[in-house]
């Protein structure tokens, strides 16, 4: 197909794909003459998922690079691209306090979970509870194990669902359910906040005053 | 204080401090010569928010921009101005597919969740549900209501500590739960599969074949 059958077919306008092609998060297609090119269902997919990680995942150009980098890196074995992605994704500039470190570890141990020593999820986490000391909205230990009994139930449901599957479908299967599945979650926790809110001001008009 | 010591309190080089004032992101200091400006307790604060945006929120500069314009607009009532940051962070480009609509709004009925019917989170969930079907990675309804579950759990614990505070406080506190507990949680859920992988691989070596 042409690029601008492709544009249509994937949603975008085509100086859009012409930008991600000379970005190279494209590949290039079959030329078919000076200034023609011939797509196939490969570039869909890669459109599509470029235009997923952009619109729904709100990746930074940078970001999508990565992730691309990493599915595409054929020296590495499946389950290392996983990781590579994992890395690339979650990095962190600059260090942690020892002090948020020490809780995630903590944490990690309270839960009796196994999670790599050198996980940049753990450093994450620690960034993360650093930035909201400085705010001063710390996150109390009780909210803490709130998210982590919620991570638990989901992380139980979603590793029964992967299955033997090859690499490249492995390596996609992980980076749409790792970046693509959290705007679902992070919806649903606006819209629960939603409710749960409505609900308590009803509540309080409803309820006699003490 | 110099924009060197307000750099330095703030952990960030000083051009990145330069570049936020020439962005009006950061409002400038008050002018003490003709070439140097006063930095207060305010500018501290304000920096240490872009800066969790932009690193522990991924926000993209116009991302960031977007969230402190709401916080700045004083026009607006301050619930209004938590609607506000929401539906700029929220924002989806294009219309979901009828047949998502229609699952997040049989979410919604099913759940017995009260969510203002133009709400952004229904039009991001059902945008995140296509470019899931886009990818052939369905979301099943078995795992919505798992996320469902758990982002209720978790909603009845954050809107519980949420008390009557000032107009900045209340929509920086709106921002700083939205935004940077957001990271808390992924990273918790990312932790948590690779504990429950983890286990599973674990489980699968001691289980004599079956």
């Amino acid at each position: 197909m042409w690029i601008s059958e492709l544009a249509t077919t994937v949603g975008l306008p085509v100086p859009t794909v012409k930008f991600y092609l000379r970005e190279g998060l494209l590949p290039t297609g079959t030329p078919t003459g000076a200034t023609r090119a011939d797509y196939d269902e490969h570039h869909v997919r890669r459109l599509r998922l470029i235009r997923a990680l952009t619109e729904v995942a709100r990746l930074r150009l940078d970001g999508v690079r990565a992730v691309l980098d990493a599915m595409d890196d054929e020296s590495l074995p499946w389950h290392e691209a996983i990781g590579s992605a994992h890395r690339r994704l979650g990095a962190v500039s600059g260090t942690p306090s020892p002090a948020a470190s020490e809780r995630v570890e903590g944490l990690v141990r309270d839960r009796g979970w196994t999670v790599h020593e050198g996980s940049v999820q753990r450093a994450a986490l620690a960034h993360a509870l650093d930035a909201l000391d400085s705010l001063d909205h710390p996150a109390s230990d009780e909210l803490l194990h709130t998210y982590a009994d919620a991570a638990e139930a989901i992380a139980a449901k979603e590793v029964a669902g992967v299955h033997g599957e090859d690499r490249v479908s492995a390596t996609e299967h992980v980076v749409v359910s790792t970046l693509l599945l959290e705007p679902v979650l992070l919806n649903l926790r606006r819209m629960a906040q939603e409710n749960a809110s409505a609900k308590s001001v009803d509540r309080r008009h409803r309820e006699p005053a003490s």
